[in-house]
């Protein structure tokens, strides 16, 4: 069944199964000890290094292989910050990073550290002015990935690496998902990487800091890795990271036009074959093989599970998929749409007619959501009512924007739907919603439970 | 040729290696997802959870994957000590803990906390009543391994348990070279291990804690792994680890009697085949695959060279072996001779006749480095000193003792030798010397340069 969800985690490459088949048996023993093995373990390790320092465009020794991207990120915004202690502890990230730099901000923030998050635009990409005009004199560290993990954005990093280089603070550019299309441009300071995202093995992150940046690892370490990944090297399993991922780059170029043209296919007939969508991100400034769309009055959980019925692997950043029951940060940064939300990645090797396959089951997939969760079907007989309250307390999302939407017509242009919501995403989609149909929304406050959103017809 | 460093690395298990191989098939997406790869990945995380948890004597909602035996202990003694925050923040630790362990202890102590480290006999042993009697009411943690890396000593871990239990300590119990053979006895509280050392792969560690024990990860953290090990998870090492645990403990009543002979055959056999030799570790109490022995006026790593030569892969806690400069502090800690020390430790499946080569090429791997060293051969002619001094200034291990051995005859019984020497193992390696050939170490004082070892002789 196609697999559309390589930006959570690409399949396994097959130079990468190769070169772990190979490594398990000559590279399993620790690389730190004199006898063969251990010998012929180090000689594995130090290509290895060279290998994928050469694709990220450092030196191998400011390179280090971590035990996921998770732990690189953590380990480098750590490092990063206690090397600058001096300068202070000022932390800039762009409001869409990927969790795990949030999650270390936020470890920061509560060690009496100051965090400043960067907006986005609509499409998701950050203002670099914005994030230049965030710098200070106590600034420590600054992150920005080099493309949204959820809707493909490609972020200016060149442009804000040269200020951050200016300015003497060093900018730490989390390279996950883009690592297999090719290496960061500009002057970063330290870059992470995680080898599932490019089709190596679970298991491997690497943590590239750039010599004469001033770094500090924090927590217990040992010999390993120079000091900043501690624990026995998974070796098998980098050495196949480092294989594929020379593998992956050698096919980037051609693979990246192939997919982005596939990717540019469901951009472009998603909004022609099913109403009320909004295709998200930046249309231009993208990865090739990222596409996410958000479509209003369904539920994301309920959409997955249609697609996956038709077969269809994909993720998504609405609330109330899998074990999380919020939405997105990322979707919510951008001001666009949650419900219904749709990441379409495409691991290298799709074909098209899997993509063409998949735009014919999606219109069905939708509609049957809809249909399930009563969505509105045309307009609602209009009342002439100047002013409308509806009580959605207890209703998830996307129910309170169904009750919107189908009461919407029972008010004159002008007139005021206020939508009574418990739901924690109900700002975001009613904003949204607002957005795609041209009507106003006029703002919130707090009810005597949750809170009262309040929308004024338009059109 | 024979691989005799188990305890370091220990080769795949052929169980490990099919598990991991279908695992690469069955389990590289990501288990937190719902379309049909997720849930099988996350059925696969299920299962595992289970055999390890069976395998360990825990609930499988008590135990988490992390990246490296070593994330485990760093991560169980932080979040232990967090947790007991309020108790206070003294930290038990025995003074033959993996390095891993006394990594989070100095920590712990560059934090504030305070460290006791309790001694051990010369076996290795920790002795149980010193143990208990250095908790206190602001104990917040005491660690024990079950059992010691580098000499093979079986801890008492289920009487200190037990006393720790009634005092309300929680103890942790580093088990990572016990786990194979069986679970970990008595009532601990937060239990780790390490796939590679069972013949599981690289990249995944065991943490256990105990419903009911405070427990405060520290750092950030993810939803993953109930919020205890963050980052994606690493799936089909995790399958093969899970299943090469259950098919070693299936063999380990059976291979366990069968390797304890073997070593037992290198305990008895050593000291006949080789002139001054110790053998360290307790000599009944022990794991099965272990044996250890130090031999005096050779350096580690040539030994270990000869005997790779000869085609042995053993290791060695000998100072100027691989990249350390130090001895072992487990040696150290025990109090016996650094130089020259070899570890033995046989993987499962090694044959009697390797051991048997391993015994013929022994003597002459070590009467080569000792030629080549000019280590003693009988005795000095005698000079009828009473005093003599030896300035051994820049000499590192094993030479100052060789000047010591050959000097000695020099005086008269009753005379004393005085080494001055500026080699950190000079003191440990001179009062070994003296415990072995029954000669009385007086004591050290600081000299211009270095430290001057007197010794007396006896006999």
């Amino acid at each position: 069944m196609p697999y559309f969800d390589a930006a959570t985690s690409a399949p396994l490459h097959p130079v990468a199964r190769q070169a772990l088949l190979a490594a398990l048996d000559e590279g399993w023993a620790d690389p730190a000890r004199l006898y063969r093995e251990g010998r012929r373990a180090r000689l594995l390790l130090d290509a290895s290094r060279e290998a994928a320092a050469e694709a990220v465009g450092c030196r191998p020794d400011e390179l280090v292989f971590t035990a996921s991207g998770t732990q690189a990120l953590h380990t480098g915004i750590a490092g990063a910050l206690a090397g600058r202690r001096r300068a202070g502890r000022h932390l800039i990230v762009s409001a869409v990073e990927h969790s795990a730099v949030l999650h270390s901000a936020a470890v920061h923030e509560g060690q009496g550290g100051e965090v400043t998050e960067i907006p986005v635009d609509r499409g998701g990409r950050v203002d670099a002015s914005l994030f230049v005009r965030a710098l200070r004199e106590d600034t420590a560290l600054a992150c920005l990935q080099s493309a949204n993990h959820e809707v493909g954005t490609v972020q200016p990093v060149a442009e804000i690496a040269e200020v951050c280089r200016a300015t003497g603070v060093p900018l730490l550019v989390d390279a996950a998902q883009s690592l297999a299309w090719g290496p960061v441009e500009g002057g970063w300071s330290v870059l992470t990487g995680s080898a599932h995202k490019w089709g190596g093995p679970a298991g491997v992150g690497l943590l590239a800091v750039r010599k004469g940046v001033r770094f500090s690892v924090q927590g217990p370490v040992d010999e390993r890795e120079s000091g900043r990944a501690p624990g026995f090297e998974n070796l098998p399993a980098i050495v196949a990271a480092a294989a594929s991922l020379r593998a992956v780059r050698a096919e980037a170029a051609q693979e990246a036009a192939r997919l982005r043209e596939l990717t540019a296919l469901i951009r472009a007939r998603v909004p022609e074959i099913v109403a009320d969508v909004e295709v998200v991100g930046d249309p231009e400034r993208r990865l090739p093989h990222i596409v996410t769309f958000s479509c209003l009055y369904v539920d994301g959980e309920s959409l997955l599970h249609e697609l996956d019925r038709a077969e269809f692997s994909v993720s998504s950043g609405s609330s109330c998929t899998s074990s999380t029951l919020t939405p997105s940060h990322v979707l919510k940064a951008m001001g666009v749409l949650s419900e219904g939300n749709v990441r379409v990645s495409l691991p290298p090797g799709t074909s098209r007619d899997d993509v063409e396959r998949f735009l014919t089951v999606l219109p069905d997939a939708v509609a049957s959501v809809r249909e399930k969760l009563g969505a509105p079907v045309g307009d609602a007989s209009p009342s002439g009512l100047e002013e409308l309250i509806l009580d959605t307390l207890g209703k998830r999302c996307p129910l309170p924007v169904i009750e919107l939407a189908k009461a919407i017509g029972r008010v004159v242009a002008g007139g005021t739907v206020t939508v009574i919501s418990d739901d924690e995403v109900a700002e975001l989609d009613i904003r949204a919603w607002c957005h795609l149909r041209g009507h106003e929304y006029v703002g919130e406050k707090p009810a005597d439970q949750g809170w009262a959103y309040v929308v004024r017809r338009l059109i």
